[in-house]
């Protein structure tokens, strides 16, 4: 798929089909993230894979007003920085920005849908206390929902006059 | 482009030719920087895009330690978060390191070289006298330096064996 279709019509896709999704699939999709330019090249992103057949993935749904995402989605990436790699908050949340949308574009561009779960961070030590993980080393991120896609999404965007601060 | 050959072959790239880039460029990638997702779609990025005819683009160069690519850079879009659509910082950060991710990405998938411009943000003061923007309206979040590349550019990363917490 073209890098600009990619962009252009990736949507949030909350609704997922029954469909597993191969373990080749989220490699690739980790793979491209793992790609994502950092601040100092610090790479401060860690990821923690959830399939179906992880009980944690279920647990999650209690983490999050979004549970009917969880519940439907194959596979969940949970992204963390490491607190080890750290240097500069806003340039590594930046980062691993930079790395979920890489995520997210791979997603799309194999075929599969993704929803990006931001909202989760805010119940961030009920995700450690359920995933096992240590709130010390690793800051909760984000986590990725992705699966088959079960819809076809649909969001807008303001027009690029209202984002430039002047013509140039 | 291929949207994994974008994501995978992209490099920083910090010499560029003399040759100029076409506002139409320019226009694309700021059109795939819109595309980005962000928290409750608040699309919190705003652009100010500096080219050579523009004065302030070289009185940049006091700005960062950088300042041999702000000049070769024949483009500057600097990236800024409008803090009236604020709702998290976290989430913003994120969100506008989506934003310059595509527009890396869509940069490359032109021909185009650029690198992400970080440690200018640590004069975040100086930049905004420079440019003669508001310090209380926008956040100074990135500059994108742009333009046709004179390198390949090369970097490497971890192996995902390092950043993947638990086998899946």
């Amino acid at each position: 798929m073209d890098v600009f279709e990619a962009i252009f019509n990736r949507r949030s896709i909350r609704k997922f089909t029954d469909q597993e999704v191969s373990r080749e699939y989220v490699l690739q999709v980790l793979d491209a993230g793992r790609w994502a330019p950092s601040g100092l090249n610090n790479q401060p992103w860690r990821f923690l894979v959830l399939t179906s057949r992880d009980g944690r993935k279920n647990a999650l749904m209690d983490c999050t007003k979004y549970s009917h995402i969880v519940r439907a989605a194959k596979v969940l990436i949970v992204v963390f920085l490491d607190t080890g790699s750290k240097y500069n908050h806003v340039k590594d949340c930046q980062g691993i920005g930079a790395c979920i949308q890489n995520m997210l574009l791979a997603a799309h561009g194999i075929g599969l849908g993704a929803v990006w779960l931001g909202e989760i961070i805010n119940q961030e030590s009920m995700v450690h206390q359920v995933l096992g993980t240590d709130q010390d080393k690793l800051e909760l991120m984000a986590v990725v929902a992705m699966g088959h896609p079960d819809q076809k999404g649909s969001s807008q965007r303001r027009e690029l006059k209202e984002l430039i601060l002047e013509e140039f």
